[in-house]
């Protein structure tokens, strides 16, 4: 059996979508600069996907702007709202520990130019609140940016509450929600968002192409300068094939919330409930403040990157971590950040499951890991101390999941 | 008859580039950075990607970069020489007038923040001198940055003298080669670039996707921050299908450079002796140092826009000025540079032909274009002063091209 539950690194594109895609390489090729037909007719389809692309986010088209991808959009926003903060004196900017690099790295680059950056603790369940928000902003906060749903571990964040406190006190507030856009309704207007950073590859759209929402009034710095696309604040050739692409596989993917979600419920369940039997392990975030397609877990005396590479071995696609760190021999961050200890935290297992997916695959998932855990511990010398005694056990035995 | 001769503003992709990047989307869809087989598997075919372009370009697979696009690429090259300069207390940067808008407005950002900018007038013939770089060069220059080839005129730079006059000065040498790679023959070393931009879409291959190449020892400064894509110097999910698409469309635009050259010389030269029939009409740029596929003209008496949109109702797509600009009302900086007087520059149009033209489609440009300036002088007050003698002409009635 074959089974990709890595649908947080990426997804595959959906055939309705390539289909979609087509005649925008090869037809409608025009570039949408163009002031001849192949051109105008590129330029319609453009702006016909910003406006679809903004129902869908209750913005307004003239507040869509299509980028490369989710990170592109994260720096933007937050090096736009920098910009616009530090003319009024403002530099204080406030974020969560958890958050995904596009946007900790951003951070980080601020933080030499003189930028005082304030990550906040996330709870253990992997959550933050609104009123950690209220009680950190500052006369001179110039943004708060925290994600919807956090990439690793699933939980889903107050952003709604976090939106009227930034309201209310006047301060940008911008969500990656390249993680939760598919998976909860958003409503950048009723839920008080300035900017939001969506990325297509992760919602069966086409890699490269991602949208930054950005509240009308907030003018935006170039990441890229140059020519007069996206207003004048993206510059380079529309990819108008990704951009068709990122519109279908969005509007696709958000009608079908609600009955993917019931689906997707009732999958988890029986998944965490699977994974929860396997001695020493235990749920990463909240039961049920999470993405429903989310499952992570840490076991403990095992090496997050055996379980991969044993897991692959028997057709199951999973991740430790995040893809884009999954270079990296530090543990995750998110983990740390939940208050997992390092020992622990090495040995997470995230599944992210897929809207076709099934009791049978999910069933299949619960084996192979129980078996490969099993097996992994051993010839653990780790866990072997853990049996003898030589070390405490950080879990209890069972968890009641 | 429809014939689109716009390809310097960007190309169809070809049917053999479809086909490749097809996989990429539904079959191998994992995401490079994942450990299991289907991560691995788009990680594998991202590495030969980067390999294959190496190798048209005689560079090295670490020195390939994937960007969104050649303004990304641009704006990368530009932003890490300034810094690499700035710590060394270099903060000179040397340009031309008739540059892209990603590498002017990239400058001009830079200046804001305190580096002297330079731009180097152009010839009248549109080609910058070696001896002008080695002249400019100061103790303090950071970067050279001058096109291959212009996107308005064609005209190709000495870039390989100006590759060792940098060399033997210690200055570092990016070339924007976005409209010369499908047309000249480059290899870095032999040339001396240490930085070099090129964009998909200019040589059928998809928008969204370009390369940056930088020489080994360069360190790039990160546009976009995030994760650990691009040996950490690019974030954001691999776009493969892409990758793989330019890889493709370039390996087969540079493997048949010269049959296309020897083709499109004689129907270059059809073209502008059409043209040149027209009276009061000048060629653009060198007559011999272009590029194959470009035949820029100045008209008297004719504003670009009609003259474009006249020519599109004939079912011929060309432009005037770049499609980047296309939205502006001001004349063409590159027309300026090469010294066209205003009233000139606003009647410009640019033909750039595919590797497909045909005889049947430059004759038909050339009858198209003939009988709308001699219309659109019809009833061109502006025309009507010339013609009167109440206005001097700028060019001679009859040239010889």
């Amino acid at each position: 059996m074959f089974v990709y539950a890595d649908n947080a690194a990426t997804t595959a594109v959906s055939p309705k979508v390539v289909e979609a895609m087509l005649p925008y390489f090869t037809e409608v090729y025009g570039n949408p600069s163009s002031l001849y037909s192949v051109g105008q007719k590129a330029k319609e389809v453009l702006e016909e996907s910003r406006e679809r692309v903004a129902k869908v986010l209750g913005a307004s088209p003239r507040e869509i702007y299509f980028t490369s991808g989710g990170s592109e959009a994260d720096n933007q926003a937050i090096i736009s709202a920098a910009r616009i903060g530090e003319k009024k004196g403002k530099k204080h900017i406030i974020s969560t520990k958890f958050e995904h690099h596009a946007v900790l790295h951003t951070l980080q680059a601020l933080e030499k130019e003189g930028f005082e950056i304030e990550l906040l603790d996330v709870h253990s369940n992997g959550v933050v609140s609104a009123q950690q928000v209220a009680d950190a902003i500052r006369e001179d906060t110039a943004l708060v940016t925290i994600m919807y749903a956090n990439n690793e571990i699933g939980t889903i964040q107050p952003i709604a509450e976090i939106g009227a406190v930034c309201k209310e006190r006047g301060v940008l507030f911008h969500t990656d929600a390249v993680q939760a856009v598919s998976h909860v309704h958003i409503d950048v207007k009723e839920q008080n968002i300035d900017m939001l950073s969506i990325s297509a590859h992760k919602f069966h759209g086409p890699k490269g192409v991602g949208v930054l929402y950005a509240r009308g009034g907030i003018v935006l710095t170039n990441v890229i300068n140059g020519g007069a696309q996206e207003r004048g604040k993206r510059a380079g050739t529309e990819n108008l094939a990704g951009i068709v692409g990122l519109t279908v596989a969005l509007e696709d993917v958000v009608a079908h919330i609600d009955e993917t979600n019931e689906k997707l419920e009732k999958l988890q369940d029986r998944l965490i409930e699977g994974l929860s039997k396997i001695p020493y392990s235990e749920l990463n975030g909240d039961r049920n403040l999470r993405v429903k397609s989310n499952v992570n877990f840490c076991f403990e005396g095992i090496e997050g990157e055996s379980l991969l590479l044993l897991l692959d071995d028997k057709g199951v696609a999973v991740s430790s971590g995040s893809a884009c760190t999954s270079g990296s021999l530090d543990p995750s961050h998110v983990l740390l950040a939940i208050g997992r200890p390092h020992e622990v935290a090495h040995g997470s297992l995230r599944v992210s499951l897929g809207e076709d997916a099934t009791e049978e695959q999910v069933d299949y998932i619960i084996k192979s890991v129980s078996e490969v855990v099993e097996y992994l511990r051993g010839f653990s010398p780790f866990w072997g101390d853990l049996v003898s005694g030589k070390r405490p056990h950080v879990f209890a035995e069972h968890t009641v999941a």
